[in-house]
């Protein structure tokens, strides 16, 4: 602990300018932008709803959208918020700078997101306004995840300060690849295994290879996990786990595919637990479970399902998806992970690259596959154009050239992530972002106040007597 | 620690074969069987939702019962994951089996639901297919609790192959009274007093029997509490005691039938919170609380109008429901659970006989008066109608003898626990499943990598200094 | 802890008899009062929802006012049991009381909230009988938040028995004084920056000024937060953030109603987070972040946005709110809170004078000043007369009055809270509650059976050996 103190003072961390400055200054610029930019939209505004069920003659406010997405919207909120943070807090002594810096760039982003995913999908051009409903939060929420798991793989290795910058262009990239895959190359992704999921995974890998530490071995004693701190992780396994299905059935058609992704995601998630068990519990000796695996690998299935949730892909499929899924994840947590450290220069600390990469991108393919193999016979006509939205320009599109795409819309997000993440990487190796020196990671006091002081204070006296410290102990347990 | 391995190595508790196999070959046959029977309902698969929605004249989306219940399935998926599984991280070095196991078996479990209730009560005859939407995924649910609740019983002294064998058969036991007390005995049990509460808590109470441990008192420093792990199982606590609503809402009548249901389990609930509390403080010298009572008494009241939260019972109607079980419940702890151990030889890890046993059944004879006792002056005969499915075969039916009908479906629900449970006991007694020796049970360390080797390394080479302690400690803060 | 049995004996804190005494005889009262008042409404009684759907000609059960507001309403009741609850955990051992007395609490107060606010808002003036719905239970919920934000004052320094008495009177107040502010000064209030947070704050200030302990440091070695407590602390920060949107969105108008106060509480929330986070570490030296910040100041947006939410206060008008509260509240915490204790003589253990009291009337002031800027031009003459509820002797009102009456209404929340929270102190002055001594208090071992009695043993027998130590200590990791 002492020589924590010395090893910050030599390796400057102190951010008490640069982090209210970048607070300060972002804040002031949203409001300014939402200021110009941002309305409520038809059904979020008193005026405008009112009109509007006049003249769509609605009788009835539950046919107002709030009502389709809000419990769904919710999900994904805990998600962002309970779910990736407290997966973060696994850590001995960096469970405040998981879930509070996670707080911190969720909140940070969201706002973001709103402009960037608005300039680029629902700018009015006749206003210039962009107009926002309970979907546009959902999408912003989502958005933000992408930065939130390229900060997995920064875990104890970066400064708030360098998070912000990650968030900055990590939504700023989304929004233009979700662009490029949604609207140009008109692909589906409700569950975003392509936009979000392999995006951001390949996003936090390059800026992590960039920020490659040679002796961060020096940290060693703090990557860990302790007993608690594996529970606390647990809660944001489980809430991830258990929304999983709202993630991906948040945005999609009303009825029929919000049930749908919902059952699919449901099943593809239990079968992964099954797999990943399996895979943990073979992989130790005397077969005991890991419990890294079991935080993370078991999300597999949530993540690959990211795009075909909404697809006809039958409950069968969705387990066969989740079986793959578990089996891969927990491999890649077994002989991936140290592979790429040793051969690639890659330190991931939550292992991003076997939930998310890897999961999003086979999601990806997965969703190339299933949308290939749609027909009428299965979807009926209607249905058919409603999934994949075969209109307007696209009216004419084959379900094989959907597939096509849909392997494309993939490529993209993978090569938008690992450009990018590279480029982010260069602009965060700055000696200017007051990040930890190598044997200083991993360690909340360098950013937090940590109130352990009097046993230190205790120690450094010398003057404490065993029984005095039994006393102290226990007001630690 | 060290005596730990080599106990373990004594008694075989290697599960690196069993788990992964167990694993495998179910989940395998999961898919090979969801392919055979399990399909989209028609509000969940699109060509047929397109149509369901032409032929019923539904003009809006909003009618798909997705917008009934899922927000009400959600609030049940947290309390089979996060409720019961955070639940059970109470004990000090058993967490991660506690709220992984639970997590594991869930997984497990549901889709074995979702194929055996299917076949019992929603298999086509025609096509010989089970169609399954949001509803089958609460059911689903609902039918891996009774195994979870029995997991409560058995909580730190059986292996997870062994857990996994009793979902198999819980879940089966499960389908089969289920179909005869729905079906058979035309019972209503919207929120499982009978069906789930009972069966479950008998279940596991038989298993325990069964498996008897007479030298239990070996592993006695570990059956208890630490501070922090008392805290984790409010968690649970509260995500079950808040939910409960949910819980015995999901599946009940749209409209007024959901809504009443909540009502009178939130006023259950908390009637149940004030005696738990009361009993709890006289039953210990200078009035302390006990946070066994605080964690599970309280939620007595939510068991016990698992059947007639649908009912009129009145809002003092469910007050006085959840005034008495709270003190029956709280009592239970106090003095049943030591006295069922002693004279019965039934070791309650949990005291699942006082959460969920005893107000299991005592809420299907509450469901029985109530349902006695209905009036068309209460309900209105179109309301008693509905209410209790006086519908087909049933028309003629009384309120009178669907009271006794009631009563009886409780009586079946205990006899199956009972009897199931002592079968799957006698199965479990095998040598052969990797349960822990009578000195190692509540010990993570048997089936989980436990990362506390640090410590244990430098006291086994006696090169510590205190100094050095000290500081290898603070970590573990 | 010798010293702490033997001053707990000193100071009677037992309340073997006293705490039983108020469940019981309350609950009693409880149950004779609901039989006597309480009945389902017109969407909770099936006779009555199925007359009512025939009157009203409405053909589908979603227009059951249960699917508008249930989803909301699970999201304010995790708020107050878990968001509230595990936001007190954070004391080092005060855990079990941070989360189980505002279980007992919460329990207790919205059964009385129940008939107080039935009474006063919605009895029937013919039948004499309250009829209630899912919107009764919201208000309860809301109304028993007062009292838990007094609670935040009195954390650590009162006994249970003194909790109740402080919530009984609380949730009075609450109904009077929300009868005269929505009902006679015909205020807007949805969220209760007025009704729930000005008068809850000014409410436990006014009775800590009153149960001032000028001895309060004999406890100070109790008075702060160990590591793992103040991340249990973040689960309750977190489910708070996330579904405030919710709690100021829970029981306005359906439709745009509930969807722009989402929109305008998201916004604010988000823009609080950043403000927070600026302060803080600009306030610390090396610009370390303080975990007292992060889980309180966050919040101020929501709070502040409690009255304005379901007006048109524009996005980037919420941005504006959060970002001035958030960083209000957080100097309060760094200057207020420290000299209100040294020379007000007020002991606000959670700080809610930063966090409820300003950022409440200070919300309530906004609500006032978006009143009364209302305008034909933005909500349309329909969504005026809707927003503002200008009807029966309301018609004539002008936005102008509106505003007045808003301001009005913060004052009169104000004023009940410090004249009520001074009587209720000096009632809570007699020596007959069992409140812990001077250097007694922020300890759970005066009211709860805490489990260290293991240490504690082989300590006061001077027999353990250090090698025991540490595998003793082990244990409670």
């Amino acid at each position: 602990m002492i020589c924590s103190v010395s090893l910050t003072d030599r390796c400057n961390t102190n951010i008490r300018v640069s982090l209210p400055a970048v607070c300060f200054v972002w804040q002031i610029a949203m409001i300014i932008l939402f200021g110009v930019f941002i309305r409520y939209n038809e059904e979020s505004d008193v005026r405008k709803w009112i009109e509007f069920k006049h003249s769509h003659n609605i009788t009835s406010d539950i046919e107002n959208d709030f009502y389709f997405r809000y419990p769904s919207f919710q999900d994904v909120h805990v998600m962002i918020f309970v779910g990736f943070g407290f997966l973060m807090t696994f850590l001995k002594r960096y469970s405040f700078s998981g879930v509070g810096f996670n707080f911190l760039i969720a909140a940070f982003g969201l706002q973001w997101a709103l402009l960037m995913q608005g300039w680029f999908h629902s700018l009015d051009p006749n206003t210039g306004k962009i107009y926002i409903g309970v979907e546009n939060l959902i999408n912003a929420d989502f958005c933000v995840a992408g930065s939130l798991i390229a900060y997995g793989a920064l875990l104890g290795k970066v400064s708030p300060v360098q998070l912000m910058v990650v968030t900055l262009f990590g939504v700023t990239l989304f929004a233009v690849e979700e662009y490029i895959i949604l609207d140009l190359l008109h692909c589906r992704d409700a569950g975003g295994s392509m936009v979000i999921h392999a995006f951001g995974g390949y996003y936090g890998l390059a800026i992590s290879w960039v920020l490659y530490r040679p002796n961060l071995h020096q940290s060693k004693r703090l990557n860990g996990s302790v007993y608690h701190s594996d529970v606390f992780a647990m809660i944001g396994t489980l809430f991830l786990w258990m929304f999983w299905p709202s993630f991906n059935s948040a945005i999609t058609a009303h009825g029929d595919g919000q049930h749908r992704a919902v059952i699919n995601t449901y099943l593809a998630l239990a079968s992964s637990v099954l797999t990943a068990v399996a895979i943990s519990s073979m992989s130790q000796k005397r077969g005991k479970l890991d419990m890294v695996h079991i935080q993370n690998a078991t999300l597999a299935g949530g993540v690959a399902m990211g795009t075909a949730a909404e697809f006809m892909i039958t409950p069968y499929g969705s387990l066969i998806v989740g079986f793959c899924c578990g089996i891969i994840s927990t491999f890649g947590y077994v002989f991936v992970t140290p592979f790429l450290e040793k051969y690639f220069k890659i330190q991931d600390t939550c292992g991003i690259h076997n939930l998310h990469a890897v999961p999003g991108m086979l999601g990806g393919f997965v969703g190339a596959i299933v949308a290939a193999a749609a027909s009428v016979e299965v979807y009926g006509r209607e249905g058919l154009i409603e999934t994949f939205a075969f209109e307007g320009d696209f009216a004419t599109r084959s379900v094989l050239t959907q597939g096509g795409y849909q392997a494309a819309g993939t490529c993209v997000a993978i090569t938008f992530g690992l450009v990018g993440g590279a480029l982010v990487g260069f602009i965060l190796k700055f000696p200017i972002w007051g990040d930890p020196a190598d044997d200083n990671c991993y360690d909340d006091e360098v950013y937090w106040e940590v109130r352990v002081s009097l046993i230190l204070h205790l120690l450094s006296l010398r003057t404490i007597e065993s029984s005095e410290l039994f006393n102290v102990l226990l007001h630690f347990h």
